[in-house]
Protein backbone atom coordinates (compact mmCIF):
# COMPACT_ATOMS: atom_id res chain seq x y z
CA UNK A 1 0.00 0.00 0.00
CA UNK A 2 1.56 2.97 -1.40
CA UNK A 3 -0.49 5.45 0.23
CA UNK A 4 0.53 6.94 3.72
CA UNK A 5 -2.85 7.88 5.72
CA UNK A 6 -2.42 10.99 8.01
CA UNK A 7 -4.52 9.95 10.40
CA UNK A 8 -2.38 6.64 11.26
CA UNK A 9 0.91 8.89 11.05
CA UNK A 10 -0.51 11.25 14.10
CA UNK A 11 -1.09 7.78 16.11
CA UNK A 12 2.26 6.48 15.23
CA UNK A 13 3.83 9.78 15.97
CA UNK A 14 2.64 10.13 19.61
CA UNK A 15 3.81 5.93 19.87
CA UNK A 16 7.46 6.81 18.73
CA UNK A 17 7.97 9.47 20.94
CA UNK A 18 7.27 7.63 24.07
CA UNK A 19 9.15 4.61 22.77
CA UNK A 20 12.01 6.49 22.38
CA UNK A 21 12.66 6.87 25.39
CA UNK A 22 13.04 3.48 26.33
CA UNK A 23 14.58 2.06 23.84
CA UNK A 24 16.92 2.68 20.62
CA UNK A 25 15.31 -0.57 19.28
CA UNK A 26 13.45 0.32 16.07
CA UNK A 27 10.66 -2.61 15.67
CA UNK A 28 7.77 -1.49 15.25
CA UNK A 29 8.51 2.00 14.06
CA UNK A 30 8.60 3.32 10.14
CA UNK A 31 11.62 4.75 9.09
CA UNK A 32 9.35 7.40 8.21
CA UNK A 33 8.26 8.17 11.80
CA UNK A 34 12.41 7.88 12.93
CA UNK A 35 13.60 10.60 10.06
CA UNK A 36 10.60 12.95 10.52
CA UNK A 37 11.79 12.86 14.33
CA UNK A 38 15.82 13.11 13.47
CA UNK A 39 14.79 16.24 11.32
CA UNK A 40 13.07 17.71 13.96
CA UNK A 41 16.11 16.99 16.15
CA UNK A 42 18.08 18.50 13.97
CA UNK A 43 15.71 21.51 13.41
CA UNK A 44 16.13 21.89 17.22
CA UNK A 45 19.76 21.84 17.75
CA UNK A 46 19.78 24.43 14.53
CA UNK A 47 21.77 21.70 12.81
CA UNK A 48 20.19 21.27 9.41
CA UNK A 49 16.75 22.24 7.77
CA UNK A 50 15.61 19.32 6.01
CA UNK A 51 11.72 18.58 5.87
CA UNK A 52 9.25 16.29 5.01
CA UNK A 53 7.09 17.20 1.52
CA UNK A 54 3.65 16.90 2.45
CA UNK A 55 1.62 13.77 0.63
CA UNK A 56 -0.01 15.43 -2.94
CA UNK A 57 -3.64 14.80 -2.69
CA UNK A 58 -5.80 15.73 -5.29
CA UNK A 59 -8.59 17.78 -4.03
CA UNK A 60 -12.01 17.60 -5.85
CA UNK A 61 -14.62 18.84 -3.31
CA UNK A 62 -14.42 20.79 -0.41
CA UNK A 63 -17.44 22.22 2.06
CA UNK A 64 -17.05 25.65 3.70
CA UNK A 65 -19.47 24.95 6.82
CA UNK A 66 -17.62 28.10 8.16
CA UNK A 67 -14.80 30.13 6.96
CA UNK A 68 -12.43 28.83 9.60
CA UNK A 69 -13.34 24.72 9.08
CA UNK A 70 -12.89 23.77 5.41
CA UNK A 71 -13.61 20.36 5.19
CA UNK A 72 -12.23 18.22 2.33
CA UNK A 73 -15.14 15.79 1.29
CA UNK A 74 -13.70 14.15 -1.75
CA UNK A 75 -9.44 14.18 -2.35
CA UNK A 76 -7.42 11.38 -4.22
CA UNK A 77 -3.79 10.28 -3.61
CA UNK A 78 -1.19 11.86 -6.24
CA UNK A 79 2.18 10.21 -7.08
CA UNK A 80 4.82 12.42 -6.06
CA UNK A 81 6.68 14.05 -8.73
CA UNK A 82 9.67 14.35 -6.13
CA UNK A 83 11.47 12.79 -3.45
CA UNK A 84 10.14 12.88 -0.01
CA UNK A 85 12.40 14.84 2.00
CA UNK A 86 14.34 18.20 0.54
CA UNK A 87 16.33 20.92 2.66
CA UNK A 88 18.97 22.84 3.58
CA UNK A 89 22.76 21.48 5.31
CA UNK A 90 26.04 23.26 5.67
CA UNK A 91 24.77 25.40 2.82
CA UNK A 92 24.18 22.88 0.43
CA UNK A 93 21.22 21.27 -1.23
CA UNK A 94 19.84 18.13 0.45
CA UNK A 95 17.44 15.73 -1.27
CA UNK A 96 16.37 12.00 -0.68
CA UNK A 97 14.15 9.41 -0.58
CA UNK A 98 13.13 6.57 2.29
CA UNK A 99 11.95 3.65 1.40
CA UNK A 100 11.55 0.53 3.47
CA UNK A 101 11.47 -3.50 2.57
CA UNK A 102 10.44 -6.42 4.70
CA UNK A 103 12.83 -8.60 2.40
CA UNK A 104 15.73 -9.61 4.35
CA UNK A 105 18.14 -10.38 1.51
CA UNK A 106 16.93 -8.05 -0.90
CA UNK A 107 15.36 -4.31 -1.87
CA UNK A 108 12.89 -4.71 -4.74
CA UNK A 109 12.83 -1.91 -6.74
CA UNK A 110 8.98 -1.31 -7.24
CA UNK A 111 7.97 0.86 -5.00
CA UNK A 112 10.33 3.69 -6.86
CA UNK A 113 9.19 5.35 -9.45
CA UNK A 114 10.80 6.18 -12.51
CA UNK A 115 10.16 10.22 -12.30
CA UNK A 116 12.22 9.90 -8.77
CA UNK A 117 14.77 8.50 -10.73
CA UNK A 118 14.98 11.38 -13.40
CA UNK A 119 14.65 13.84 -10.66
CA UNK A 120 17.03 12.28 -8.52
CA UNK A 121 19.93 12.78 -11.64
CA UNK A 122 18.77 16.30 -12.19
CA UNK A 123 19.54 17.17 -8.16
CA UNK A 124 22.68 15.27 -8.84
CA UNK A 125 23.77 17.38 -11.88
CA UNK A 126 22.76 20.56 -10.37
CA UNK A 127 25.36 19.65 -7.88
CA UNK A 128 22.81 18.68 -4.72
CA UNK A 129 23.42 15.96 -2.36
CA UNK A 130 21.12 13.52 -3.59
CA UNK A 131 20.66 9.83 -1.53
CA UNK A 132 18.17 7.25 -0.38
CA UNK A 133 17.82 5.79 3.06
CA UNK A 134 17.02 1.94 2.50
CA UNK A 135 15.87 0.04 5.58
CA UNK A 136 15.44 -3.94 6.12
CA UNK A 137 12.73 -3.73 8.78
CA UNK A 138 12.87 -7.39 9.83
CA UNK A 139 17.02 -6.86 10.11
CA UNK A 140 16.41 -3.49 12.07
CA UNK A 141 18.81 -2.36 9.63
CA UNK A 142 19.16 1.44 7.90
CA UNK A 143 21.30 2.09 4.81
CA UNK A 144 22.55 5.08 3.03
CA UNK A 145 23.11 4.46 -0.27
CA UNK A 146 24.15 7.99 -2.77
CA UNK A 147 21.76 8.63 -5.51
CA UNK A 148 25.32 7.65 -7.98
CA UNK A 149 25.50 4.24 -6.76
CA UNK A 150 22.00 3.73 -7.49
CA UNK A 151 21.12 4.86 -10.77
CA UNK A 152 23.43 1.51 -12.52
CA UNK A 153 20.87 -0.97 -10.67
CA UNK A 154 17.68 1.44 -11.65
CA UNK A 155 19.20 1.04 -15.71
CA UNK A 156 20.03 -2.70 -15.23
CA UNK A 157 16.14 -2.78 -14.54
CA UNK A 158 15.36 -0.61 -16.98
CA UNK A 159 17.64 -3.38 -19.12
CA UNK A 160 15.67 -6.20 -18.26
CA UNK A 161 18.16 -7.71 -15.48
CA UNK A 162 16.95 -7.70 -11.62
CA UNK A 163 13.95 -5.54 -10.10
CA UNK A 164 15.91 -5.69 -6.86
CA UNK A 165 19.28 -4.86 -5.12
CA UNK A 166 20.83 -7.55 -3.35
CA UNK A 167 21.49 -6.95 0.32
CA UNK A 168 25.03 -7.87 0.02
CA UNK A 169 25.56 -5.17 -2.05
CA UNK A 170 23.69 -2.31 -0.27
CA UNK A 171 26.06 -3.44 2.45
CA UNK A 172 28.81 -2.64 0.24
CA UNK A 173 28.03 0.76 -2.12
CA UNK A 174 26.09 2.04 0.83
CA UNK A 175 26.58 3.04 4.70
CA UNK A 176 25.13 1.39 7.67
CA UNK A 177 23.39 3.69 9.90
CA UNK A 178 23.04 2.58 13.35
CA UNK A 179 20.08 3.96 15.55
CA UNK A 180 20.75 6.50 17.82
CA UNK A 181 18.69 8.40 20.69
CA UNK A 182 17.71 11.62 19.14
CA UNK A 183 18.94 11.70 15.82
CA UNK A 184 17.58 8.12 15.47
CA UNK A 185 18.72 7.95 11.57
CA UNK A 186 21.91 10.26 11.98
CA UNK A 187 22.31 10.47 7.77
CA UNK A 188 24.05 13.81 8.29
CA UNK A 189 27.09 12.14 9.70
CA UNK A 190 27.32 10.28 6.59
CA UNK A 191 27.07 13.30 4.25
CA UNK A 192 29.70 15.40 6.62
CA UNK A 193 32.37 11.39 5.48
CA UNK A 194 31.36 11.77 2.45
CA UNK A 195 31.28 15.67 1.19
CA UNK A 196 33.15 17.94 3.19
CA UNK B 1 -9.36 32.18 1.50
CA UNK B 2 -6.30 30.75 2.10
CA UNK B 3 -7.14 27.40 1.14
CA UNK B 4 -6.17 26.12 -2.34
CA UNK B 5 -8.66 24.15 -3.76
CA UNK B 6 -6.88 21.44 -6.26
CA UNK B 7 -9.83 21.24 -8.46
CA UNK B 8 -9.77 25.26 -9.25
CA UNK B 9 -5.74 24.90 -9.36
CA UNK B 10 -6.40 22.01 -12.35
CA UNK B 11 -9.04 24.39 -14.50
CA UNK B 12 -6.72 27.32 -14.22
CA UNK B 13 -3.56 25.61 -15.39
CA UNK B 14 -5.28 24.91 -18.03
CA UNK B 15 -6.52 28.00 -19.19
CA UNK B 16 -3.00 29.77 -18.37
CA UNK B 17 -1.58 27.59 -21.20
CA UNK B 18 -3.99 28.74 -23.32
CA UNK B 19 -3.86 31.98 -22.59
CA UNK B 20 -0.28 32.46 -22.13
CA UNK B 21 -0.14 32.14 -26.03
CA UNK B 22 -2.43 35.20 -26.80
CA UNK B 23 -0.84 37.33 -24.56
CA UNK B 24 2.00 38.37 -21.50
CA UNK B 25 -1.02 40.33 -19.69
CA UNK B 26 -1.52 38.63 -16.43
CA UNK B 27 -5.11 39.97 -15.57
CA UNK B 28 -6.80 37.00 -14.58
CA UNK B 29 -3.89 34.41 -14.05
CA UNK B 30 -2.90 33.66 -10.44
CA UNK B 31 0.75 34.34 -8.69
CA UNK B 32 0.83 30.96 -8.40
CA UNK B 33 -0.06 30.13 -11.77
CA UNK B 34 2.77 32.08 -13.31
CA UNK B 35 5.28 30.67 -10.80
CA UNK B 36 4.41 26.97 -11.58
CA UNK B 37 4.16 27.51 -15.23
CA UNK B 38 8.03 29.29 -14.53
CA UNK B 39 9.15 26.40 -12.51
CA UNK B 40 8.21 24.25 -15.46
CA UNK B 41 9.68 26.33 -18.17
CA UNK B 42 13.13 25.78 -15.74
CA UNK B 43 12.71 22.30 -15.48
CA UNK B 44 12.51 21.72 -19.34
CA UNK B 45 15.71 23.64 -20.41
CA UNK B 46 17.03 22.08 -17.06
CA UNK B 47 18.05 25.49 -15.57
CA UNK B 48 17.19 25.03 -12.21
CA UNK B 49 15.07 22.21 -10.51
CA UNK B 50 12.15 24.26 -8.27
CA UNK B 51 8.31 22.65 -6.80
CA UNK B 52 6.42 23.52 -5.00
CA UNK B 53 5.34 21.72 -1.79
CA UNK B 54 1.88 20.13 -1.83
CA UNK B 55 -0.66 21.44 0.49
CA UNK B 56 -0.24 20.30 3.55
CA UNK B 57 -3.72 18.10 4.57
CA UNK B 58 -4.34 16.35 7.77
CA UNK B 59 -6.24 13.11 5.98
CA UNK B 60 -8.27 11.53 8.77
CA UNK B 61 -10.87 9.22 6.58
CA UNK B 62 -10.41 7.01 3.77
CA UNK B 63 -12.59 4.69 1.79
CA UNK B 64 -10.50 1.95 -0.07
CA UNK B 65 -13.27 0.42 -2.36
CA UNK B 66 -10.23 -1.52 -4.39
CA UNK B 67 -6.45 -0.74 -3.47
CA UNK B 68 -6.20 0.96 -6.47
CA UNK B 69 -8.43 3.29 -6.27
CA UNK B 70 -8.00 5.04 -2.06
CA UNK B 71 -10.70 8.41 -1.56
CA UNK B 72 -9.97 10.47 0.88
CA UNK B 73 -13.75 11.03 2.29
CA UNK B 74 -12.59 13.35 5.44
CA UNK B 75 -9.27 15.24 6.03
CA UNK B 76 -8.58 19.07 6.93
CA UNK B 77 -6.34 21.98 5.93
CA UNK B 78 -3.17 22.10 7.92
CA UNK B 79 -0.98 25.40 7.86
CA UNK B 80 2.30 25.15 6.17
CA UNK B 81 5.07 25.14 8.72
CA UNK B 82 7.69 26.37 5.82
CA UNK B 83 7.74 28.05 2.37
CA UNK B 84 6.06 26.83 -0.61
CA UNK B 85 8.68 26.45 -2.88
CA UNK B 86 11.73 25.35 -2.98
CA UNK B 87 14.96 23.48 -4.96
CA UNK B 88 18.15 23.89 -6.07
CA UNK B 89 20.04 26.69 -8.61
CA UNK B 90 23.44 26.61 -9.58
CA UNK B 91 24.54 24.29 -6.61
CA UNK B 92 22.64 26.48 -4.40
CA UNK B 93 19.79 25.61 -2.39
CA UNK B 94 16.54 28.49 -3.59
CA UNK B 95 13.71 28.65 -1.33
CA UNK B 96 10.75 31.47 -1.26
CA UNK B 97 6.83 32.27 -0.63
CA UNK B 98 4.61 33.96 -2.73
CA UNK B 99 1.76 36.57 -1.84
CA UNK B 100 -0.24 38.46 -3.63
CA UNK B 101 -2.77 41.24 -2.81
CA UNK B 102 -5.28 43.30 -4.54
CA UNK B 103 -3.94 46.16 -2.17
CA UNK B 104 -2.72 48.85 -4.71
CA UNK B 105 -1.00 50.87 -2.29
CA UNK B 106 0.27 48.55 0.61
CA UNK B 107 1.61 45.40 1.06
CA UNK B 108 -0.62 43.79 4.38
CA UNK B 109 1.56 41.40 6.34
CA UNK B 110 -1.38 39.91 7.18
CA UNK B 111 -1.12 36.57 5.32
CA UNK B 112 2.39 35.51 5.87
CA UNK B 113 2.87 33.28 9.49
CA UNK B 114 5.01 33.85 12.16
CA UNK B 115 6.60 30.33 11.85
CA UNK B 116 7.34 31.34 7.74
CA UNK B 117 9.10 34.04 8.89
CA UNK B 118 10.79 31.61 11.44
CA UNK B 119 11.93 29.44 8.61
CA UNK B 120 13.11 32.40 6.32
CA UNK B 121 15.36 33.44 8.84
CA UNK B 122 16.93 29.58 9.49
CA UNK B 123 17.69 29.20 5.68
CA UNK B 124 19.47 32.51 5.52
CA UNK B 125 21.15 31.37 8.36
CA UNK B 126 22.41 28.45 6.55
CA UNK B 127 23.10 30.37 3.24
CA UNK B 128 20.16 29.46 1.00
CA UNK B 129 18.88 32.37 -0.90
CA UNK B 130 15.82 32.86 0.03
CA UNK B 131 12.74 35.66 -0.82
CA UNK B 132 9.32 36.46 -0.93
CA UNK B 133 7.55 37.28 -4.53
CA UNK B 134 5.11 40.01 -4.21
CA UNK B 135 2.03 40.50 -6.40
CA UNK B 136 0.13 43.59 -6.43
CA UNK B 137 -2.65 42.09 -8.60
CA UNK B 138 -4.77 45.42 -9.34
CA UNK B 139 -1.11 47.09 -10.77
CA UNK B 140 -0.36 43.79 -12.34
CA UNK B 141 2.75 44.61 -11.01
CA UNK B 142 5.34 41.73 -9.47
CA UNK B 143 8.17 42.32 -7.06
CA UNK B 144 11.24 40.39 -5.86
CA UNK B 145 12.19 41.20 -2.40
CA UNK B 146 14.81 39.51 -0.18
CA UNK B 147 14.09 37.66 2.93
CA UNK B 148 16.55 39.86 4.73
CA UNK B 149 14.47 43.07 3.63
CA UNK B 150 11.17 41.42 4.84
CA UNK B 151 12.60 40.62 8.28
CA UNK B 152 12.80 44.53 9.28
CA UNK B 153 8.70 44.99 8.37
CA UNK B 154 7.97 41.93 10.14
CA UNK B 155 10.20 43.03 13.55
CA UNK B 156 8.09 46.43 13.14
CA UNK B 157 4.71 44.54 12.99
CA UNK B 158 5.85 42.53 16.32
CA UNK B 159 6.65 45.50 18.17
CA UNK B 160 3.32 47.48 17.63
CA UNK B 161 4.28 49.25 14.17
CA UNK B 162 2.37 48.89 10.78
CA UNK B 163 1.37 45.79 9.61
CA UNK B 164 2.11 46.14 5.82
CA UNK B 165 4.99 47.35 3.41
CA UNK B 166 4.13 50.28 1.51
CA UNK B 167 3.90 49.97 -1.93
CA UNK B 168 6.88 52.46 -2.55
CA UNK B 169 9.33 50.39 -0.05
CA UNK B 170 8.44 47.42 -2.07
CA UNK B 171 9.22 49.27 -5.37
CA UNK B 172 12.99 50.32 -3.74
CA UNK B 173 13.56 47.24 -1.65
CA UNK B 174 12.15 44.89 -4.29
CA UNK B 175 13.20 44.15 -7.60
CA UNK B 176 10.30 44.43 -10.29
CA UNK B 177 10.01 41.40 -12.42
CA UNK B 178 8.51 42.36 -15.63
CA UNK B 179 6.26 39.46 -16.81
CA UNK B 180 7.60 36.97 -19.77
CA UNK B 181 6.21 34.42 -22.04
CA UNK B 182 8.18 31.39 -21.08
CA UNK B 183 9.78 31.65 -18.28
CA UNK B 184 6.29 34.35 -16.89
CA UNK B 185 7.60 35.33 -13.69
CA UNK B 186 11.61 35.14 -14.28
CA UNK B 187 13.15 35.27 -10.66
CA UNK B 188 16.18 33.27 -11.53
CA UNK B 189 17.25 36.40 -13.14
CA UNK B 190 17.00 38.57 -10.19
CA UNK B 191 19.31 35.90 -8.60
CA UNK B 192 21.91 35.88 -11.24
CA UNK B 193 21.78 39.38 -10.52
CA UNK B 194 22.41 39.08 -6.64
CA UNK B 195 24.43 36.26 -6.39
CA UNK B 196 26.42 35.30 -9.28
Amino acid sequence: MNYPNGQKKVISKKASSGRANKSFSNRGMSLEDDINTTNQFYLDVNRAIIHKKPTPVQIVNVDYPRRSAAVIKEAYFKQASTTDYNGIYRGKYVDFEAKETKNKTLFPLANIHEHQINHMRSIVEHGGICFILLRFAALDETYYMQAEKLFPYWHDKLNGGRKSIPYESITQDGFHIPLQYQARVDYLSIIDKLYF
